[in-house]
């Protein structure tokens, strides 16, 4: 087994601003490694794309940040082929933190755990999705901050993407007018044809304040953030009384050469608003409850997911960057070697 | 009673920006008013000077603004003089809005009402201050907004001033840490010898930051926003998680020219914080219990309260420059003519 080759992606540089560039990466080759005592190996399946993540960590800013040569760590679904742990056997299917190559070694522990995926219905490559982290930060923000209530309007941006697709579905189960904002008509046809959304506004459009206004003849009761910039100060200027805001990602920040100024607040001084940074690490306590309910409505047909896959580790980078670049529908994901579960 | 002459304090101008100087106002005479059917005429015994109000309708920007030559128009407790209205009866204490004059003519209505002050063993001036809307304004946003807890560290900007002094001692009440933030050392001596926080901090000090870092060894819970601007933003630097901010005043935008830079929300998505606008208006539903709980604390002294009182129509404009140059310590008020409640 030892002369089998991993191949990687490993960052080639440890600091980057602006858009991520190809150069950002580098793919090589390794023996794949061998468990010590109470580690087990696995093959990596599906590999998560998602706009923060590996980019953030290339800022000087960022807490956690990476080391030239070190592989892109990041979310992964795999199955054990080697092990020397005991609660890990052979033909497991695992969530955990392979990152961005075809093996990777764990111990089962880390911060947040490796866990075994328990089989169910849906694809397994929806535990790096909407059954996963992705649906959960649009779960919790929307149940515990946001509560929608029906008749109201309640807008969300990057309404295409794994996060806004959901949160927005979720909305509209509650009865709410929703209204996507997404950065091309594609993207909006998307939204208001196949996900049911009651409509959608490009925000490339020249004037986003007259486009917001006519999609939220009531005003905005509820905002979904995950772009902040000048999308959030937009939005403020059209907020109700007692407005929810939740602050959910910054994709307008994640990779400006200069931050995009900040809103000023004094609206949601006169408006009485609140505004939330929101997530899910903080509610894995409910992690079972989200399960239950987002697999319930996925059943039922009431929140529809899709899945953008390409095939290859060597193409992880390139799909990172389209996902930076706004180019995708659905949740990004890459498919690095086989699937048991989908044949 | 139509001989008597009324004094008046005018707008000069309409619009203003920056601090407030003399000139924005002018003193000017005019007959006592008579009122008519349904009408009562009263006496101003005091009036309230606050940082809003009467200042920020001079602002292009806001939306009820004023007219050169109308009378300032603010709230007041006066007493009825003449009335043909069967409601107020001649010697009735009433808190309303007859501005800066000596006279002034209701109908008892009007959009928050005009009532008539119960007599209580609290002077008639605390009415417009820890009694009334300042002291709402401190009680709703601590209650529905800040909920402080024991062992948390709480911080409150213009801690000197009269809602901040009292936010502050609600949550010394409460068992917390209580940071304040003022303008001077005068103002900070007065927040800690006098009203027993655990600490204030001089924001014109060379480095805030380090100075709140010392002051709040363990972060801060809970930030009672009276000012907005840069104290806001080095604030954010300090938060812990779930922390709760109250966005309760902006004494830093009421008179700038250049607005400040709005601080940076990513700290807030990033620290799960909440950032909620808080007043009072929203909460008149809930008046009867603020008054007995402040006028309990009053009693029992558990709740400190100072007045700045001058004399006389004629220095309500130095008065209210003064409060926006930082300058006075206690609620601001001018006493217009005698309190027949003080003797």
């Amino acid at each position: 087994m030892s002369a089998r080759v991993n191949r990687q992606i490993v960052y080639k540089r440890a600091r980057a601003t602006g858009m991520p560039v190809p150069d950002d990466f580098a793919l090589v080759e390794s023996p794949v490694p061998q468990p010590r005592e109470g580690e087990f190996l696995s093959r990596t399946i599906y590999l998560s794309i998602d706009p923060h993540g590996p980019r953030v960590r290339m800022d000087a800013s960022h807490v956690g940040r990476v080391v030239a040569d070190d592989t892109v760590m990041w979310n992964t679904v795999s199955e054990v082929v080697e092990s020397r742990n005991p609660a890990f056997a052979v033909g497991d299917l695992v969530l955990g933190t392979n990152g961005w190559q075809e093996y990777g070694i764990s111990s089962g522990g880390g911060r947040l755990g490796v866990r075994k995926v328990e089989p169910t219905p849906a694809p397994i490559s929806y535990y790096l999705g909407v059954l996963g982290n992705t649906g959960m930060t649009a779960y919790f923000p929307v149940t515990q901050v946001c509560r929608p209530k029906a008749g109201e309007t309640f807008v969300v941006s990057a309404a295409a993407g794994s996060v806004g697709s959901v949160a927005g579905q979720m909305a509209r189960i509650a009865g709410c007018r929703v209204v996507g904002i997404a950065g091309s008509d594609a993207k909006c046809d998307f939204v208001v044809n196949e996900l049911g959304f009651d409509a959608c506004v490009n925000h490339r459009t020249p004037d986003l304040g007259a486009a917001l206004s006519d999609a939220c003849p009531k005003g905005i009761d509820v905002y979904f953030d995950n772009v902040a910039g000048p999308v959030l100060d937009t939005v403020l200027n059209h907020i109700n009384m007692f407005a929810r805001i939740a602050l959910v990602g910054g994709m307008a920040l994640y990779n400006a050469e200069t931050p995009p100024a900040p809103p000023d607040l004094w609206r949601v001084l006169i408006k009485r608003a609140i505004l939330q940074g929101a997530g899910w690490m903080e509610h894995m306590d409910k992690e079972a409850e989200f399960r239950a309910e987002m697999g319930q409505w996925l059943a039922e047909g009431k929140i529809r997911y899709r899945e953008d896959i390409v095939v290859g580790i060597e193409n992880a980078p390139a799909h990172l960057i389209g996902l930076m670049q706004g180019k995708n529908i659905g949740k990004a994901l890459v498919r690095v070697s086989d699937d048991p579960t989908r044949t």
